[in-house]
C-alpha cells in the first residue's frame, strides 16, 4: 500500500490545539487567507501527493538513480512527477507572490513537506533544498543575480544544491577548502570538490543552481573565512559550467536522490553576500531547513505506522490473552491489532507522530511570526522558540522515526524484513536524517552550549513559561506537564552552574538533555492534544485517547530518567569542585 | 576493514569472569579439556574466521544468492570457505565423537558462532542450523534415521533446514497445514508449501535435510496436532526428492543467505519422535538456538563497533571541548574519538557487548552443565537458568545490536549511511535476529508468561538468589547489583499477583519485564568484570573501567525507569480490583 495523507489529522492539530488558521490570519501577508482556505490547500496537497507522489516510491527504490558518464537520470516517473509539481504551484507555494510564489504561509509548506516525506522521501529531496537556497538568496543574493535566478528557484523550474560538506569536512565545516577566486568581471573562479550533494546532478530540470560553500584567496583560517557561491550548471549564455559530478554514492536508501560527489574545476560564479559570512548566509535557511529534516521524521514514522497498523487489522495469529467473549470461541487466531504487544507499538508511535506534529507546527507558525508580525517583540519570541525548539525536533524526531519505524517493522514479523511490503525500505530512507543538516549529536551540542548556555538558560527559560502559561493547572494532566517544565528550567541552572567546574560537562551530557526537553514538550503538547479531543467535534475519541495513554505510559518514564541521569552527572561535577575547594 | 575476532577478550571473559573453564572441565566428559586447550581451540577458530569468513562479508551482500529455476547459487567464494569449514572440523566443535565430532564444550561453540556471526552473518546461517538439527535428531530420531543422518549433519557434511513457518503461520505455528500422509513402508508423504526457509537450496552442499513442521491425517488442531518430519533434498537411493524452491525472497539484508520459499509436493519423508509430538522435539534445541541468536546480536553489535572505533580514531573533526594543554595548540581538529558524543557511543555499546557476553558464555556453559553434570540437582539448575536467561538474551542482545549498530553507524557521520565503510551493511543484516527464532515480543511473553508465573515466580526467584549468592556485599558495586536483584524478585511477585486480577497484564507489561531483568542480569555481569578486572593481569583495565563506567551512566539508569513502569501497571490493577471488592 502507499502512503496516504490524512488532512482530518492535520487539521485537528492546525485548528484545535494549535489555533494556527486564526493566528496566521493575524499576520499582515495573511489577511486574506482563512482557515476554509488552508484547508482547501491541504486537501489538495493530499490529493497530488497521495496519487502523483505515493506511487513512485517502490521505484524510486529499486530502480534508484543511474549514473552514467557525469549524467544523472532520476527514476522512471520522477521527471513526470516532478514536472506536475512544479505546474501545480507546489515548489512555490510560500514563496513570495512577487517572485512567483503563492505566499501562502511557511506551515502549510511544512506540512506538505511531511506527506512528501512520507509518501516518497527520494523525489522529496530535489525539491526540498529549493526554499532554503530561495531564503538565501532573497537575503543574501544582489540585485543581478536574484533578478536572474530567484524566480526560477522560487517556483522550482531550476533546482538548487547547498554544497559544504567535503571528504574531510563534514560537520567542521570550518576545513573547507574549495577556493574561489576573484576575477575583473566580478564573477569568481570556483576550484574544489564537495562530497554528499543532494541533487548535484539529475534530468529532472534544465538548469541546477550549486550554493558552494568556498574560501577567497587570503581568507582567515576556520569558519570565519568561509564564503558563499552561486555556481550554476548552466551559465547564463546557454554554455555548460565547469561543475562535474564524478559519481553518485552507493547508500543504504534513499536511492531515489542521487547524492553526488561534485567538481568544481574553475568554474564560474558569484559571491552571495559578505566575503566571509557565508555561514551567516546559509544560517539564514538552517531552522526551516531543520524543521524540515524534522517532519521528514515524523512523516516517515506516519508511513511505516500506516502500514503497519493496516497489517495488524488484516493479519491474524493466535488469540488475544484475557477472557474473551463467548461469541468469539471459534475464532482460532484475532487479529494481531487486538494482541497487546502489537497495540502498544502501534499507540505508542501514534503517540510520538501526534505529538511531534503539534510541536512541529508550532514551530512552522513561529517562522511565519517570526516572519511577518507586526510586533518585533512578539518577532523575537518567535524567533526564539525557533531557535531553542527546532534542534530539539531535528534530533528527536528523526531518531524516532527510526526506531519507531523499526518497531513497525516488528508488526510484520519476518514479512517486514521481505521487501514486498515496503516497510524496511521506510527504515533505510529514514536513517539519514539522523545524520544531514547536522547530525544529531550537533543538534544536541548546538542547543545546549550553543543556544542554552551563553545566557544561563535565560532564553530557554522564557520558553518554557511561555509553554507552562498555556496551561490550566486545574488539570491534573496540565499540572503534571507544568511540573516537567518547571524541573527542566531548574535542570538548566543546574547544568549552567557545574558548566563553570566542568567546561566539558555540557558535551557530556547534551543528548540526555535534548531528550528530557523533547519528553517536558512533548508532555505539553499531550495535555493541549487532551484538552482539544474532549471538545473537538467529529473526531475519532478513542484513537486520540489510546494514543495519549501510550505516551503516559510508555514514552514519558524516560523524562525521569534522562533528568536523573544529567542530575546526577551535575551533581558529581559540583561534588569534586566542593571537595577540591576544601583541600 | 574486516572484523577481527579477539580471544584476548574472551577469555578474560571465560575465565577471569566466570572460572569456566575449571567448571567445564569438572564435567566427565570434558575431563581432558584443560583451560589451555579450550584457549588454544579460540586461538584456531579466531584465525580462521578472521582469515577465511571475514573477507566474504561484502561480496555476500553485494552479489549476494542467486535463483535460477529452482537452484540458487551461493555468493563467490562461499562453497569453498564451507568447504574449509567442514575440512577444519569446526561444525562437529560440540558433537559427539561416536557421531563424528570433537566432543568439546557447547561454550566454545557458541564463541565460535558468535565470531562467526560478527564476521559474516550471511555465511553463518547455512552452518547455524546444522546444531539445532543434530541435537533435535540425536533425541527422537530412531536408530535407522539417525544411522543415515546423524554423522552428515553433525560434521556439517550435509546442511540441514528447520522448515516451520507457512504464509498464515509465523508466530502461531498451530495453524501450520502442511500435512504428512504415512505410506506403507513407514515413510511419509509431505505436502506443503513453507517459507522464510533459511538455507532451503543452495549449492554448498550436495544434499540438504529439511525437518519439516507438518500434520499426520486426523491430528487434532492447534499445536498439539504437529509432528516432525525428516524430508531430504536428495533421497537414500540418490534421487532427487519432491522438494522445490520456488523463490528466494528480496531481503533487507543478509543476502549471503538464501531464505527459500519451499514446495513439498507428496515429498517422501519420516517421522522423527512421536506423532503429534513435533513442537517438543523441537524445543530439544530451543535454548541453543537462541541463545546463539542472542551471541549474533552481540557479535554483530562488536563487529560495528570495531568498525566505529578504527573510524574514530582516525577521522579529525573540531577541537574537543574543555580546556587541552598548550601542546596541541596547533591543532585544528582532534580525533573524534575525543569528543564525549563518540566516546559516549562507544563505551556504551562496549558495555553492552562485555556485559551481554558474560551472561551469554555463562548461559552456554549452563547448557553443558544441564548436559553432562552428575549430579541432578546442578543439571537441574543449570536448566533452569537456561530456560530463564535464554529469551531475556535473545530479545535484548539483538535489540542492542540493532539499536547499537545504529550508533556506531552515527560515528561515521555521513559516510556510515553509504555503503564503503559496510556499516551500514551491519545495520540491515543484524535487524533480522530481532524477527526470528520467535521475534523479540514473543520472548518476552516466553519468559515472563510461560516461565516465570506458571509457579508464581519461584524458579525465577532462585535463579535471582543465585546471582546474588555470587556477589560480595562488602562491595558497593556488588551491594547496588543485589538490591536490584532483590527489587527484581519483589516485582515479580507483584506481578503474579496483579496477574490474578487481569490477567492480560503480564502480556501488556511483558517487555518492560524482560528489560528490567536483563538489566538486572547485566549489573551482576559489571559487578563481576569489575572485580575480576582489579586482580587479572595482562589486561587493558582503562578499557574495562570506560565500558563499567559507561555501562553505569548510560545503560543502568534504565532500569529504575523499567521497574516504574511495571509497578505502575501493577498498581493500577491492584487499585482497580480493590475499588471493585469495595463497591
Amino acid at each position: 500500500m502507499d502512503y496516504q495523507p490524512h488532512p482530518d489529522d492535520i487539521r485537528f492539530v492546525l485548528n484545535a490545539v494549535l489555533g494556527a488558521p486564526a493566528r496566521l490570519q493575524a499576520l499582515a501577508p495573511f489577511a486574506e487567507i482563512d482557515g476554509d482556505l488552508q484547508a482547501q490547500v491541504l486537501e489538495e496537497a493530499a490529493r497530488f501527493v497521495g496519487s502523483a507522489i505515493a506511487p513512485l516510491n517502490r521505484i524510486g527504490d529499486t530502480v534508484g538513480c543511474r549514473f552514467n558518464a557525469g549524467a544523472v537520470t532520476a527514476p522512471p516517473g520522477f521527471p513526470e512527477a516532478y514536472q506536475a509539481f512544479v505546474d501545480g504551484g507546489w515548489p512555490a507555494l510560500a514563496a513570495a507572490t512577487a517572485d512567483g510564489g503563492q505566499g501562502l504561509p511557511a506551515v502549510l509548506e511544512a506540512v506538505l513537506y511531511e506527506w512528501l516525506s512520507a509518501a516518497n522521501h527520494g523525489f522529496t529531496m530535489a525539491p526540498g533544498l529549493l526554499h532554503g537556497a530561495y531564503d538565501c538568496l532573497k537575503h543574501h543574493g544582489s540585485d543581478e543575480l536574484k533578478a536572474r535566478y530567484l524566480s526560477k528557484i522560487a517556483t522550482g523550474e531550476w533546482l538548487a544544491t547547498m554544497c559544504l560538506t567535503e571528504a574531510h569536512a563534514g560537520s567542521d565545516l570550518g576545513q573547507v577548502r574549495t577556493r574561489a577566486v576573484p576575477q575583473a568581471d566580478g564573477s569568481l573562479r570556483v576550484s574544489g570538490s564537495k562530497i554528499f550533494i543532494s541533487g548535484g546532478e539529475h534530468d529532472l530540470t534544465p538548469n541546477i543552481v550549486h550554493l558552494v560553500l568556498c574560501r577567497l584567496p587570503d581568507a582567515p583560517a576556520g569558519p570565519k573565512g568561509l564564503s558563499l557561491a552561486l555556481v550554476p550548471k548552466q551559465l547564463p549564455d546557454g554554455t555548460r559550467n565547469a561543475v562535474h559530478c564524478d559519481r553518485i554514492e552507493e547508500k543504504m536508501g534513499l536511492h531515489g536522490s542521487p547524492t553526488c560527489a561534485m567538481r568544481f574545476d574553475e568554474a564560474t560564479g558569484w559571491l552571495v553576500g559578505e566575503p566571509n559570512r557565508g555561514l551567516a548566509a546559509m544560517f539564514v535557511m538552517m531552522n526551516a531547513a531543520r524543521l524540515h529534516v524534522a517532519l521528514q521524521g515524523i512523516g516517515l514514522l506516519d508511513a511505516a505506522w500506516q502500514k503497519a497498523d493496516a497489517y495488524a487489522r488484516e493479519r491474524r495469529q493466535m488469540r488475544a490473552p484475557g477472557p474473551q467473549p463467548a461469541s468469539r470461541g471459534d475464532e482460532a487466531a484475532y487479529l494481531i491489532a487486538e494482541h497487546p504487544a502489537v497495540r502498544r507499538i502501534l499507540d505508542t508511535q501514534r503517540a510520538w507522530i501526534d505529538g511531534g506534529r503539534a510541536l512541529a507546527y508550532r514551530t512552522a507558525v513561529m517562522l511565519d511570526v517570526a516572519k511577518h508580525d507586526a510586533d518585533p517583540k512578539a518577532q523575537a519570541r518567535a524567533q526564539r522558540w525557533c531557535a531553542m525548539v527546532t534542534p530539539v525536533l531535528k534530533a528527536a524526531c528523526t531518531q524516532q522515526g527510526f526506531t519507531g519505524a523499526s518497531e513497525c517493522l516488528q508488526v510484520f514479523g519476518g514479512h517486514g524484513y521481505v521487501r514486498e511490503w515496503g516497510i524496511e525500505q521506510v527504515l533505510r530512507d529514514v536513517r539519514v536524517s539522523m545524520i544531514y543538516e547536522g547530525t544529531n549529536e550537533i543538534q544536541a551540542i548546538d542547543l545546549l552550549v550553543r543556544k542554552v548556555l551563553p545566557d544561563g538558560g535565560a532564553a530557554m527559560s522564557a520558553v518554557l513559561i511561555e509553554l507552562r502559561d498555556e496551561l490550566d493547572a486545574s488539570r491534573e494532566i496540565d499540572a503534571d506537564a507544568q511540573r516537567r517544565l518547571a524541573q527542566l528550567r531548574y535542570l538548566t541552572t543546574s547544568i549552567a552552574m557545574a558548566a563553570h567546574a566542568a567546561p566539558s560537562l555540557p558535551y557530556e551530557v547534551a543528548d540526555d538533555y535534548l531528550r528530557v526537553t523533547m519528553l517536558a514538550m512533548l508532555g505539553w503538547a499531550w495535555a493541549r492534544i487532551d484538552l482539544a479531543a474532549g471538545s473537538a467535534e467529529g473526531i475519532d475519541g478513542e484513537r486520540w485517547a489510546r494514543a495519549s495513554a501510550a505516551f503516559h505510559r510508555h514514552v514519558l518514564p524516560e523524562f525521569e530518567m534522562r533528568l536523573g541521569m544529567v542530575k546526577r552527572a551535575c551533581d558529581a561535577v559540583t561534588a569534586a569542585a566542593t571537595a577540591a575547594a576544601h583541600a
